[in-house]
């Protein structure tokens, strides 16, 4: 069958009190769906997005503009995510900027909320969630499954409704930040918030703060790829291959590359989206908001695949690990695959042969 | 003996026609020499410094507005650069912000170069150096010293000049930068360039781009800081341990700790000098520039001290034991030592217990 793909923004009613104090309203949710909910409403696997992408996770190129979904190459006919078999569910997150309720919706004002956005946490993303799944009749889902922080997500889903989850896939996810990635966002952030366009987060009226997210795709480059990579796709050549102009402007390979992803990111990423997401990330953590990782997943009894990567510094195997050791004291089956690839974070993205025969396994599992 | 501590600016007669093209006239050198000259001007060490230092490398706190050398515990009375039998000279780079001729100096129309500065490569900065040791009446030196930066321009001096080199140091030095090291360089640059303030560099009759230069150390940190060290030092706490506040603002320990460095930063580096001596570092390349490693060192004749940790992934052993085996070559006699330090690159600067015998040793043996 060929996808069938649909996209959608529901309002929710009532109302969303933050676990950092305050209360959000009008709340609405756009996500897109692929394949067909059976009758008895028991084939959703509920995908949850990372930080830099949206609910745009299955389609090819031509079928939107030019983007294909994040992770069209898991979701579809055929594919580890089976539409045929499998309603596929990827909402927006909360604080997005993708029409879920988000820094540049309008509040009761009738203005966009900018540098009045509330701080959101990952458990906020996940109520907010919850609440979307009873609008749909959807009572529960056959399977969460989420990286890095579409990770984090499905943690807070197996601490907090346990019993609306069938299976539980979490990919690239530790059960806290780390201190590194605190550094990094608060790094990034900064960028943003330097760039006088941001004028405190209230830009939705003039020019978006462009410099700063062009600068923040540069410095985060420095971070998505490797060492290795760098130095075995551009080495110390000039960009076309002549001998050094001695010049500012850029001249080698590797600067051109730099500048090319600092000025393709303007207009990708919305900076009050990516202020609040990453502030999201950087409160992430399991021990502190339930007593201890063990105690988290008490109430869980969803079978859990955890994923790793071995060169993923940002996202350790052994940090994951100790996920996967809690879980079993929690007397979750869980098991924790550690796989191999030179894209570290972004494998689960960017190199997912390894990963494809094991997803595919175990979301079609018996249960 | 008390360190015997001069400061000077020497103009420098004729000009210097640049690697890159172009022609600087009416030069000067910055320096600081501590000790005493021989008669026989025979006890000199030239000392050469790196990208974030300059001409004070040595001298106590209360010496000079609060600032101690950046080698202070390496130059004076009975130190490993023993100022009771060395004369050390320390010049400002070409480039430099120290009072060298750089991109802050005026030229014949009595203006900052400010953006007309020229680009300048380590090669440059020797040849200054060259006639800099011609006005002061030294022809050769006993031995030459540098760490990073200051090391490229020792292999420049043993390639160029190497019947004036008694002995060479070389710290933390690559023979040639790296991928990683452009990549880092030109994202730190755009940092600079993207400041309003910066105006393409022309910005000394007004303020400096000073939310750039805090930007640049905040991204820095995230590199010249260890994973580990930050994890040790801040963990996941905030700044005050209390609970979570739930913010934007600052409000975990690493943040504090990274705000004080970008609001300190302020005033401390002139953007263009950064701007210039990176790329100094950019274009340093001994093979391109002397057709292999090997040939670079083919005239030298001066025991070199090789010395690298094991933990600096941006000046990696491996690369300082190319030099290792290129000089052996070239019939050089060197020794590469490898230490160990959780500093990683700034070991040579922060953590200098296992250098100094070796250090001391090596400037202190008969020739």
């Amino acid at each position: 069958m060929s996808l069938n793909i649909a996209r959608h923004t529901l309002a929710v009613p009532g109302h969303l009190d933050l676990t950092g104090g305050g209360r959000l309203v009008d709340l609405q949710v756009a996500y897109e769906s692929y394949g067909t909910l059976a009758p008895a409403r028991d084939n959703v696997v509920l995908v949850l997005h990372g930080l830099t992408a949206d609910q745009h996770a299955a389609g090819p190129p031509w079928m939107e503009g030019g983007k294909a979904g994040w992770w069209d190459v898991v979701i579809g006919p055929g594919k580890p995510l089976d539409t045929d078999r499998f309603f596929v569910i990827c909402p927006n997150v909360l604080g997005g900027s993708g029409g879920t309720t988000g820094p540049a919706s309008t509040d009761a004002t009738g203005q966009p909320y900018g540098s009045r956005f509330p701080v959101v946490t990952i458990a906020d993303m996940v109520e907010l969630q919850r609440v979307f799944l009873d609008e749909l009749g959807i009572e529960r889902v056959h399977a969460a499954v989420g990286g890095c922080m579409g990770g984090f997500q499905v943690m807070e889903w197996l601490a907090r409704h346990p019993q609306r989850i069938g299976r539980a896939v979490l990919i690239s996810a530790t059960p806290s930040t780390t201190t590194h990635n605190l550094a990094l966002w608060s790094v990034l952030r900064t960028v943003l918030q330097s760039d006088p366009a941001f004028r405190n987060g209230d830009y939705y009226d003039g020019p978006a703060p462009d410099t700063g997210v062009g600068l923040l795709a540069m410095v985060g480059a420095l971070f998505w790829m490797s060492r290795e990579t760098l130095q075995r796709r551009f080495g110390l050549r000039t960009a076309d291959g002549t001998p050094p102009r001695y010049t500012i402007e850029p001249d080698f390979a590797i600067e051109h590359f730099l500048h090319g992803i600092r000025q393709s990111a303007a207009g990708r990423l919305d900076a009050n989206s990516f202020i609040h997401l990453t502030r999201a990330i950087d409160y992430f953590d399991l021990s502190r908001d339930h007593g201890s990782i063990e105690q988290a997943f008490a109430r869980a009894t969803a079978p859990a695949l955890l994923v790793s990567y071995r060169s993923d510094w940002r996202y350790p195997p052994e940090d994951i690990e100790l996920l996967h050791i809690a879980m079993s004291r929690a007397g979750l089956p869980s098991r924790h695959v550690v796989l191999d690839s030179p894209v570290g974070h972004g494998a689960f993205l960017y190199d997912f042969a390894s990963l494809a025969p094991i997803l595919a396994e175990f979301v079609n599992s018996p249960e």
